[in-house]
């Protein structure tokens, strides 16, 4: 026998999405160039954790459950090493965490604990897309996150361009007309309303208000994703869409790999809305959702929620204030980086260079405006030469709308290096624009 | 406002399946009689397990990094809480253990470590079924796993009738003709090759290589899924497809939920397929797979693999020996059905009532045949009346062909808990048969 051969053009869309594709190149790139400085991943800083911490955790979670619950020790370890709910069992301690941190008031029944929030958006979207006529609204540009799992789905999207305070409303409003009048549904829309990946804006509380309102003449959900929401470098912390919403508009996707860590794994879903079942009988989304989990990873591990769970206990459901170390530490990174920028490129430079960048109030990333088509080839130099890395803001657009952009992230390093390393890019960015 | 109302005609045709309805009815009724012996769940049995466990395997894999691998504490750090490897970072320590236990052979690079068995499900049927006109195979009955995943990617299925022996070759190649007569393809078939959940059978060795021949024949791939093989309870091993496979035909669903835990959710995928891309550079599925699985989980939870990991160091990737404890115990449980149903339905009894079963030569299920309908109302009288819980066959056929079966499994239970189980199911069986 020959063996088989298969063709990557019989398999699904979703394997040779150019989309899918582009950060293949990126993280290529950076296994290429270990030693460049790398203003790419939009990962945690690793200087909070300790490996002990785990141990602590989980040591936490078990004592909690014993102490506080009452379980026996049989029923820990059940707890611990079976099966278990699949919309999983730390959702009381979620509940009271997103209460006492964002005012959101659900019930845990609404909690879906899932496998970090990337399954979240698997889920979220699986439940609400009936069939091809169902339309994705997304902010342009975007978090890949969620166009991938649209592309694994099937689903179609439409982006919603992002103006200078992040999503606009009236826009919103035009692409769900839009859609319409192409005989088609606009579904949801999905959104970062605080510190965005990529683009680093955020909605002022009017603008919250008048996209709920919005929301509630189009009939669209709202996927409300909000992973950086703590990490605020000035002013004061905004109330979420779903604190805001009264209509149950919101579907709320939330995440530990920033406020806990990574390794974990562990995200979740606020689904509270109510759900008519073929018998008349009302249920509530989670449910909907848990349905869908049970086919993709019938429940997230317990051993992770299990260090969640502890982390949750240690703080005493109170992470914002758990994360105040953290907080400082991002707030410090991103003053650096505008301040360097500030520094290289002062007034008369930029404006003579023809760049320019936003100044985020929070959060990992910024956008830099260059004179240069800022794709692939220009990175490859920056890394090779300057010994520099970024990430290319086409990445993250449908159209030629992020052509001489470039995302730069400030969370996995250190102030030092963020110095050295905004010295470096510095040089590529002048030697490109003079080029 | 008065609010959002979802309904569920609305949402997407896996949230209201009945095939996923069914477990829910189980669920519901193992929820509401507490105290029946239940022979529902495939559960592995828990007085393996112990809470301190855990930090043994988790201690065991950070000692297995430093010292082998030559890890520096920072390194560990990282391994343990960063984002990883999509594809996993302990894909090596199962090429070893599959190797040792199976004699696979496969690169680590062809393994994706999946979040339990489940996601790798899932991964590798959104990569191989590219539009509607792929069809799935599976053997008839069938796990809902499978079936419930093509229902959450609107894949097609086409039942395979099993014989006594399991799958029955010359039916696959009979299916595959008849779903190309319909204008589709057949693009893969789903199998439990030993001791099937839920039918017990399993496939001699001459009709796996004969499978082997009917996949290239037909051009189908096999999807053999194997969470039982260790757990014999007569006979030899016989070697799984994959061991047999010369062409690639078969990707291997692996999980460890029944040899090691549940609760870490990790199972892998054996996907050493040669892929051809669109540019003619060859690669492996599992990267493809990979793609898929960055935009479902980004990547196993790397505190499940560590726990994993560790469990793998500590039995030097020799997992069938590690497991001598469990292979006799559920040895043990399955012996213990078949004794009692043989003690409480000798021949001329059972010949009498119209009762049957099979004799499984291994794993944790057995199917027996009654004279009455084995229906939600039957499960529910025997929760009430008997205190005993089993499983509809009919929530595993796609036709009425276990409408009069039940799925017994013997798994989690110790021996004299299914001595009494038996006789509280022999009572309900013998009243039920007279009625």
């Amino acid at each position: 026998m020959s063996g088989v051969l298969l063709r990557a053009a019989d398999l699904h869309g979703s394997v040779t999405d150019p989309g899918m594709e582009s950060m293949n190149f990126l993280n290529e790139v950076v296994g290429r160039f270990p030693d460049a400085i790398s203003f790419a991943p939009g990962r945690p800083y690793e200087g909070f954790f300790e490996t002990s911490q785990v141990f602590d955790y989980l040591k936490a979670y078990t004592d909690y459950l014993e102490r506080e619950r009452g379980f026996t020790s049989a029923q820990v370890r059940t707890n611990i090493f079976q099966y278990g709910r699949t919309n999983g069992h730390i959702h009381d301690l979620i509940a009271r965490t997103v209460s006492n941190d964002e005012g959101i008031e659900v019930s845990p029944q609404s909690v879906v604990v899932t496998v970090g929030c990337q399954e979240g958006m698997l889920l979220t979207l699986r439940a609400l897309f009936a069939g091809p006529d169902d339309v994705l609204l997304v902010s342009s540009p975007c978090y890949v996150g969620i166009t991938g799992t649209a592309t694994v789905l099937d689903i179609p999207i439409h982006p919603v361009p992002e103006g200078p305070h992040g999503v606009d409303p009236a826009a919103v409003a035009a692409a769900a007309a839009e859609v319409r009048a192409q005989g088609k549904r606009p579904r949801a829309m999905y959104l970062v309303p605080d510190f965005a990946n990529p683009s680093g804006s955020s909605m002022p509380v009017e603008a919250r208000e008048e996209l709920l309102r919005v929301a509630e003449q189009e009939d669209l959900l709202l996927l409300e994703d909000n992973p950086y929401g703590f990490f605020l470098r000035e002013g004061n912390p905004r109330p979420t869409l779903k604190a805001l919403d009264r209509a149950k508009r919101v579907i709320y996707l939330g995440s530990f790999a920033k406020t806990g860590f990574p390794g974990a794994r562990v995200g979740y879903v606020l689904a509270d809305q109510p759900v008519a079942a073929l018998d008349g009988t009302v249920g509530v989304l989670a449910d909907s959702l848990s349905k869908i989990k049970s086919m993709t990873t019938v429940n997230t591990a317990a051993l992770s929620q299990a260090a969640i769970g502890g982390m949750l206990v240690l703080a005493d459901c109170k992470l914002r204030d758990a994360n105040a170390q953290a907080i400082d530490f991002y707030r410090t990174n991103l003053q650096t980086v505008l301040d360097q920028l500030e520094h290289h490129f002062p007034a008369d430079v930029r404006a003579s260079l023809g760049i320019s960048w936003n100044a985020p109030e929070g959060g990992f990333f910024l956008v830099v405006k260059v004179p240069f088509p800022a794709n692939d080839a220009a990175l490859h130099r920056a890394a090779g030469d300057y010994g520099v890395l970024w990430t290319p803001m086409s990445y993250f657009h449908h159209d030629t709308a992020g052509d001489h952009q470039l995302r730069l992230s400030c969370s996995a390093l250190d102030p030092d290096t963020i110095v050295e390393g905004m010295t470096r890019l510095a040089r590529f960015i002048k030697d490109s624009s003079a080029a």
